[in-house]
């Protein structure tokens, strides 16, 4: 499967060449395949906060490359300064709140920085460090993928439907996807006869970059309004509810992209069952329940314009970007390490306890 | 409360003068205010099907001054001609599959044009069943304003949130609305803090008339994305989801804009009460279940365009307009002769018994 995955690959989001990171700007793709550079850590906090990279393990990994650049703008006029260093690394963390895996890259970085050493050798310890970052996302993703599939084929080994919401694929990940991975590897399994993708209002990631990534794969894919997710499982062909996810509280409560928790209250009443596709660095066993998770308010401007067009009422907009699914609601938690059912806080805790995987 | 909700009148959408039906455009509020005028059947056939008219009541009301209409250019040309009186019919018949109210005009208008008559007595007997059916319509959505908000004030008599979806206002009816006719009284009796508007994708209904209707009037109202409506029920002070119908069946079983069975599965789970508010006119006593409804699929384009520019990748989109919400996930039926609480099939037997209202 892992061949395979790796044969069929046609989608990079992410590019990195010492001091320069490549991104491809997914907030006017699929139209329009436009890739912006960054040269310090400013403007790839910039591009975190304006949405040119999204998905929680793309953002930890670009965040990653970010101290990168600044390390190496650092060292490159001599030594670290410890000052101006924290001030590009507060910029990386204030650029978005939900997603632990920024902060979680964050402190990996941190800690490599941390570690004495010549400039030139420094310099190359932290962007390596980069880089096995982004290599162990996908490395993650490649081993969730065959995980999430397996699964999928011990429940229903035939062709089936399943639904996805907002985009948790390649391009929200150092490549192939967490939920789209699943996905990907279920449809080299034979397992997917139609994925159904939400549009995910207001950025349209699912029309615009989940439809996109499955199309270009060949896999069937069929775009649907948010609103309309009940109505096709109330058809009866749907079986699983596929997603990514942003935080995962210590207790398997999950932060992901709003709409999702509406999905796991539909999916429980029409007995659909919920996978949430997750690498371990999402997992932030300091926040227990899901109250804790900081949910990002958007500007109501996402709702009340569109390309600059105005499409609503100049009135208030409430624009939540995340939402809390409680663990209660899941049926299966898939990670590099393993898969957990039915989450709770002993089984988080044993599969965070079972060893680094790098 | 009439006198007030006269008072406060402000939007009107169809305007009747003998020989001309007169629409407000409601492809492009609330951003141009266009009148189209319709002077035959054919037009007010594609007005409908076109969604320059929308909404169950309006769309009936509108297919009546279209036979009326009818009526106008063959009488004038001589006698009524059956066969080409068939063919405006049909074409009316055929603009839109969901709502009854459109077949419930016909065949209303029907009548009154098989009774005989020399032409001029017969051409003023059809208009002013058409204008009566529109009076009608105003009548019973003043009196349903006063049973819902009465409704609301018995469970809970202080300001409190409700959500609406779709627009079942002035734009959709002949005037104040069904589910923002309630809304509307509500207000005006203090028991309204905030009205949340989803915005009703593909068509922005919501984020288009309902947020203008209700701020046109300073109806707080706060718009969000369709997919936040769970995550608001679970923020916990939305007491009612509030929305229209365009075909409720002999038990209970009501057709509405995509998305009304994903809010009441959502509101089920959160407590949260569930009102439908729908002339009797919407009530389809000769289908016995849901399942039975014809549910209108629009081109997928409508997912896939926005005002003629791509938001999508260009892949197959599913594009079901109305879903159907079973009788058991509603708490209460608001008709103009009386409110249902858990609508059933004996209930609703008695509610259509109990004598016409005209």
């Amino acid at each position: 499967m892992r061949e395979q995955l790796l044969a069929a690959e046609q989608i990079i989001a992410l590019d990195w060449q010492p001091g320069v990171l490549r991104l491809l700007d997914q907030r006017v793709l699929p139209h329009i395949q436009r890739w912006l550079e960054c040269r310090d850590a400013g403007a790839v906090a910039a591009a975190i906060r304006d949405m040119v990279v999204r998905g929680a393990p793309a953002i930890g990994i670009a965040a990653a490359y970010g101290v990168a650049l600044a390390a190496r703008q650092h060292l490159q006029s001599g030594a670290l300064c410890p000052s101006a260093f924290a001030a590009d690394l507060a910029l990386l963390a204030a650029s978005r709140p939900t997603a632990v895996n920024l902060f979680w890259a964050l402190a990996r970085m941190q800690a490599c920085v941390a570690q004495p050493g010549e400039a030139a050798e420094q310099l190359q310890r932290i962007e390596q460090e980069a880089i096995a970052i982004h290599r162990e996302d996908r490395e993650a993703n490649l081993r969730m993928a065959e995980l999430g599939a397996a699964l999928i084929r011990r429940h229903h080994p035939h062709p089936q439907a399943l639904l996805t919401h907002c985009n948790a694929g390649a391009l929200a990940t150092g490549g192939f996807g967490t939920a789209l991975g699943v996905i990907r590897a279920a449809a080299l399994d034979g397992l997917v006869a139609r994925v159904h993708a939400d549009e995910t209002r207001p950025w349209l990631q699912g029309a615009r970059l989940t439809a996109w990534e499955l199309a270009c794969e060949g896999i069937p894919v069929a775009l649907n309004a948010d609103a309309a997710a009940a109505y096709l499982m109330q058809q009866g062909d749907i079986r699983w509810v596929i997603v990514g996810a942003d935080r995962i509280t210590a207790c398997g409560d999950v932060a992901n992209k709003i709409g999702t928790y509406q999905l796991a209250v539909c999916a429980a009443y029409h007995g659909v069952r919920v996978m949430v596709v997750a690498p371990t660095s999402t997992i932030d066993m300091s926040i227990e329940r899901g109250e804790d998770i900081p949910i990002e308010q958007r500007s109501g401007e996402e709702l009340l314009r569109l390309a600059g067009q105005p499409v609503a009422a100049e009135v208030e907009a409430i624009n939540p970007v995340f939402d809390v699914t409680p663990a209660r609601l899941i049926d299966a938690l898939v990670t590099e390490r393993g898969v957990i059912e039915r989450p709770d806080r002993q089984q988080l805790q044993q599969l965070m306890a079972s060893g680094a995987t790098r």
